[in-house]
Formats: structure tokens, C-alpha cells, sequence
């Protein structure tokens, strides 16, 4: 019996094999994913050389204490937001020390969604030990399940970006790439 | 699309409107299934009103740091046991602040099974606010896919059974109950 969905899993076990050949531990920061992600991640067999902990940000109480992320700043700019996406993310390197984190919070609806944050907006990060931090924006379409989804696919890709991404110094000079994705679907 | 299969989240789905009614929060501590139960209590709309975090602890090191299950513990007994599933839903109640909290420590496998412990047993255990905790074990069949989802509805079911026990003090003396099963399926 299949628990996910197999293209799911096969892009989980992309990340898990690349990040094992090279060295590297995965954390992940999870809100509106609920876990999809650190699931996925762990649906591949030897994945315990890649990851050792996730955690499962639903509340904002739940992202300051585990993530250390700022109460001022969810209050500032909200759960969903660049600003919060990148914080945990942070954090969560923080929290395991992990080699790579990957933080998704977004609105999965199908209520929670406002004219300026609608239902499918979801803010990804990824950090890495070295510095590098890459935020993405999106607006997916579709049901809560749609959504869900697409975020983890969506990060399973960002975390593949950063496992082959030259070091941080080899970067453009603030060194901190920061292109933000203009929404898609 | 349906991510989880639908029988998973229908299961969820009685256990978060259960505990709304009732006014009870949720927590998951979760090393083998990699946050399939937070994932499967997230799916359904409206959860955050009763789970606010969750724990995907795979390492001994992250049971230790995230959910302060003793070392002594695990080197003494294994991670996959009574007594740490126990510590960790204990840990986890007191780490979120949740009423209930579900743990779930086992061998999804297909490697790391030995003769005393072999591929498919897992540790479940929840735990209530009121000092209630009821343990439980399993030996689960099939690939590795089956045991984590088998593993998932039995703590969703070891949920609703905390959830609607009644209080501790109706219970038996020692305040513990701690029935085990005999291994199933």
C-alpha cells in the first residue's frame, strides 16, 4: 500500500540520495504542511543519515519557543510572510544543526485567506550552514490537500537548489541570494 | 487530489473533532513515522484549533534535546521500547503544553530489525494532562509504508481512547494505566 503520492516520494528520495552522497542534514520548519514534508523525507529508506528532526510550527507561540522566531516580527508582518519563512528557517538550522533547513508556512484554507494573503499563499525558505538563505514566494491553486503539496514539491525542490548551489562566498557579494519568485499557478 | 489516503484523514478527522468538542489539545512526538500523524491531523480543516505543534524525532539526539528523554534510557533500554515511548509523550506534553500528546517510536524498516526487535515493532504511548498515560505495543506487517501507516491509526485510535477515558482519579489506583498489548497482526 502507498501512503503518498509516488512522485512524491521519488522527489523526497532525490533530496534524501543527493544530500547523503554529499554530507548533508536536512531540518525541516513546518506550518501549513503539518509535516508533509519531514513525512516525505522519511518514506525513504536510510533517511535517519539525512535527517534527525523536523518540527511542526502550527502556532505562532509553537515558532517562537521551538524556532526562536520573534514575537514583534509575527506580529509585524504575520505567520505568512518572507520575513517569518526565513526566521524559521534560521531557527530551525539553529534548533538541530542541521547542514540545511527548509521552512514552509502558508495559507492551505480553505479559510484563513484575506484579500492581501489569500488561500494558496505560501512563503518557502531554505538556510544553509554557511550563510546562504533563499526565500520563495508563491500562490498555488486548488484544494487544501493541492496546496499542501505543491509547498512540499516546491521546497523538496528549493533544498535541491541549495544542495548543489556553490558556496557562499562564490555568491553574489551580500551573500545572501534572495530572489523572490514572482507567484505562480 | 488526495495526498493521504482518505481512510487516514477520516480517522484524523473524528480525532480533532472529538478532542474541539471537548476542549482538548493535541501534541505528536514521532521518530518512525516522520510526522504522518501530524500530517494526517493537519489535513483536516480547522485543526490548529487543537494541535500547535508537533515533534519529528528520529535521532536519540533529538529525543533528548527536543522532548528531554534521558540518555541513560535510551542506551539502556533502546529507543524503540516502553519506556522511551512513555518518556516521550511525556516530554512532549510538557514541551507544548497540549492535554494529549501521542508518541510513536518503532522499526519501519526494511533494515534495522533484529531477532529481539524485528522490522515492524513499534511503541506507542499518549499521554494526558491529568498524569494519565497509557502505553501500547505492536508488531505490524508488511513493507515499510504499511508499518508506519498501521502504526498512525493506532495512535489516532490510542487518542480517542485517552480522550474520552474518564479522569484519572476514576481510574485505578496507581493512577497508571498501563495495560500493554500482546503484539497483533
Amino acid at each position: 500500500m502507498s501512503v503518498l503520492p509516488k512522485a512524491l516520494v521519488d522527489h523526497a528520495r532525490a533530496v534524501i540520495t543527493l544530500c547523503r552522497d554529499q554530507d548533508l542534514t536536512v531540518t525541516t520548519a513546518e506550518s501549513c504542511t503539518g509535516g508533509l514534508a519531514s513525512t516525505s523525507l522519511t518514506a525513504v529508506p536510510g533517511s535517519s543519515a539525512v535527517l534527525d528532526r523536523g518540527f511542526v510550527t502550527y502556532s505562532n507561540a509553537a515558532k517562537m519557543q521551538l524556532l526562536g522566531v520573534e514575537g514583534e516580527l509575527l506580529e509585524t508582518v504575520g505567520a505568512v510572510s518572507e520575513e517569518v519563512a526565513v526566521a524559521m528557517a534560521l531557527g530551525a538550522l539553529a534548533a538541530s544543526g542541521a547542514t540545511l533547513s527548509l521552512a514552509i508556512t502558508g495559507i492551505a484554507g480553505p479559510a484563513g485567506g484575506t484579500p492581501e494573503k489569500p488561500v494558496g499563499l505560501v512563503h518557502l525558505a531554505a538556510a544553509r550552514q554557511d550563510g546562504l538563505v533563499r526565500p520563495k514566494r508563491y500562490v498555488f491553486a486548488g484544494t487544501r490537500d493541492d496546496i499542501r503539496l505543491a509547498s512540499v514539491h516546491a521546497g523538496l525542490d528549493l533544498l535541491l537548489e541549495l544542495a548543489t548551489l556553490p558556496d557562499e562566498d562564490e555568491e553574489e557579494e551580500d551573500g545572501a541570494a534572495t530572489d523572490v519568485q514572482p507567484p505562480t499557478s
